[in-house]
């Protein structure tokens, strides 16, 4: 069981889902975990793959690996196992750079980051830490980087996204792939 | 404009999203504001209202009260004005309660709730709070109370959505529709 | 009883208690619940209402609404369930803006304040949160925006109240009067 | 001036309270700033001193030196320097235990306490700390170490006053009289 | 530079010290950074090693694998960066288990330990986050799954040391040595 | 004993131990009883001892007493009773000034300080809550008031210190000496 709970996945999978997951095992040698865990009600899996494929693969004026990084600091915060595991391999992939998915995993100020992107993991740290706090001059230090009202945007959703499946994962124990620990280090 | 980003809705709409929104004009009175905030873009605006609605509205044994109580207690704990309106009124609406409503939005453990509620809410709420410290124990307690690994699914997911849409309405200063203050009072 | 403590008023009520409850029942419909609270000791009861009526009702430059939404951003970052009913609906009435109560109760951030209110609120919330680290710069900020030392006297001292009453409140499970909940709305 | 605000004190002092400040200067040696703070506006001075001497004075079944606990507990939390002097004075001359006072202003867990004091002191820093998470079962376990439910109010009132007037002293800069700080050594 | 401080070695090192580096460049292939950055006055770097191997080397109930536990979890904490990625590859390392050193790196709760490992690490995580609240039963915790007074003395001195060098590292951005990210992996 | 673990001193003590204690005895009138809770294992009193002498005695360009202001903020942070009484203690006795002692003991933001104190006290504060957060800017305003970086080394390493031993003593149960209280008041 990729988490605590006792939800086995459909079986058979739809030929959709079935389609979808060889391809991620083509592509990434694996189906990742998470999506076996919301396997047991495809309509779930449907609506998280496709806030998931929007938020972290469409055209966006953030880099993937941007995504990537924002994904890793808000895990940071929360600890979450599952995601800081998968996505930092994702950062060191993306970026060729292991120590810099250690540090964005540890603590990204100590990242040697432009103010750009300094200023969009801080916007990210903040809205995990106390959104309630976030006013208008937070939204100013991102446009005064160079972030557009779309760019601020896609920051709030990848940031607020993580600090869900932080907590989906969490609750239900989700255990990453084994792969995912050796990979672009 | 719903939020202090400058992002105008598609315009014209397609017509299956101009359908939808004059469904929610029809049953609720209103477009909820987080609808339009989203439909710069209808990709996001559907993978948004896809997963809102297999959480909030599809099968459970949570029942849809249950369902927007934890909406109301995460959003309580993030201080999210947008949410506690707007799921607030629904509270009230949904249980003909409005001083049930009013004890979620200030602070839920002063509600006189039976051991199944109270312990799915106090699990919503370590979620919001503490995600990394949830382990078996807080999982056993759910079950003790009578919940399945799916129900427990359910509150987690459900829990997890709130803390995402928090973050990106305090984030982007999502203001609530007027009509939710007077509802069900 | 008003609270979770059995300490019934004294019976019969001397009659000038008597006679301040029944002006409580004219003009305000109710008696509120905090008074029965302490009516079981009469020298207990008038301490208090000497102290709440000089704070919340004498002169100052402090509008009684700018002193009741201090109480309501303090009962906020406190959750204190009583002061929330009863104070909140003090400010939707005083103002005439039900919404604002509402901001008040959930997240003051999100008011559209002046620079004055908004520096009166953020000092009750500091003097909630980390009064310890209240230094002169906090002081001069209230200046700044034209206090006098005697107001600031007074947004202390009402802060500092309901840093009291909201943890009375709550260490007693006090509850306010049903009454408040629609006024307002 | 005993705080940061320029607020001096009603020149002359009415007959009573000159009598007041008298009665102060004979028995303990100094008038308390904390009272020439007041003294600017006598109705709030009477206010200040009825409620004091009800809660600290009067009869109740805590005795003197547990309400002394309390209040140092209480402002060891919140670290308000005035109260610390004051009331650290106040638990050295009444125990004539040095070290108690000592203990109670650094950490009270370290003291040597029997479990009616110590149940005592952890409701009153959970007040302090947490007062939104008071539930029955913390009212249950002072009354399991024999504390009554009019004890249980003595307790609450006395850690809610100086959860009041930690937070005046503190936002006022208040400052305590050097006598105390060698009393009782 | 080893951190941001311009404080270069003594040179020439005397030559015990260069023996001793010459040691760590045999043994480990690097000179740690953090002795190069005690090493622009010997005596201090003396106190440090001396400190440091007596705790981490010298006989002991605890493994030297449990000691370096003890460290990954006090500096996941902390969120330093220079112990996280030194004593993570040494959990890597002594354990064979690369997923364990990432476990601890990033949540100690997740690993699958046996109650007398977690008893230990919880007690330092709680050494490390609130040292103030620690009372005999959080010892008497320790020694119910077998730790004798002295092996609680080694855990309470390691989870110290870590809570010391992790705060001097951070303070002076001590960076690690590029080595450590790819080791054991 | 010295602490709540049951560790004998070596008995006899090696001669070189016996002559320090004596020496301790004589010039302090005491053993600190810290030095007789190491004194179980010989090699960790050493290692203790020459960590402490270095830091707190040997050259610097802080003063004697500025060293021991910053254990002692440090050590009210944490709430550690030994080091309180032993440190504040120094103070007192080191600067002639009881009050200053017990201001950073209770609150060291009330003292009277040149901002060159203050800005080494809030660096030291702040490695003591949120080390992780130390970058350049913090460093920078130490280098703004005249500390050297050799000077900052030393800021950091006692605050380091007293972060580990605070923790040690809490963990243990560490009683200071009783002739501490009355010393220097």
């Amino acid at each position: 069981m990729p988490t605590a709970l006792n939800l086995p996945m459909v079986d058979p999978l739809p030929p959709e889902t079935q389609k979808y997951f060889d391809i991620c095992t083509e592509k990434l040698g694996m189906i990742p975990n998470v999506l076996k865990a919301y396997a047991f009600d495809i309509d779930k899996l449907n609506a998280f793959t496709a806030m998931y494929n929007d938020l972290m693969l469409a055209d966006s004026n953030l880099s993937k690996l941007e995504r990537e990084m924002i994904a890793v600091v808000v895990s940071s915060i929360n600890r979450c196992f599952y995601c800081l595991v998968a996505h930092g391999a994702a950062v060191r992939q993306l970026s060729g750079d292991p120590k810099l998915g250690e540090m964005l995993v540890m603590n990204y100020r100590v990242a040697p980051l432009g103010d750009r992107q300094r200023a969009m993991l801080d916007f990210a740290a903040k809205m995990t830490i106390a959104s309630a706090e976030i006013e208008e001059p937070d939204r100013q230090r991102l446009r005064d980087v160079g972030f557009s009202d779309r760019d601020i945007w896609d920051i709030a959703n990848v940031a607020g996204f993580f600090n869900m499946t932080n907590r989906v994962a969490s609750a239900t124990a989700m255990q990453p792939n084994d792969e995912y620990h050796a990979q672009s280090r």
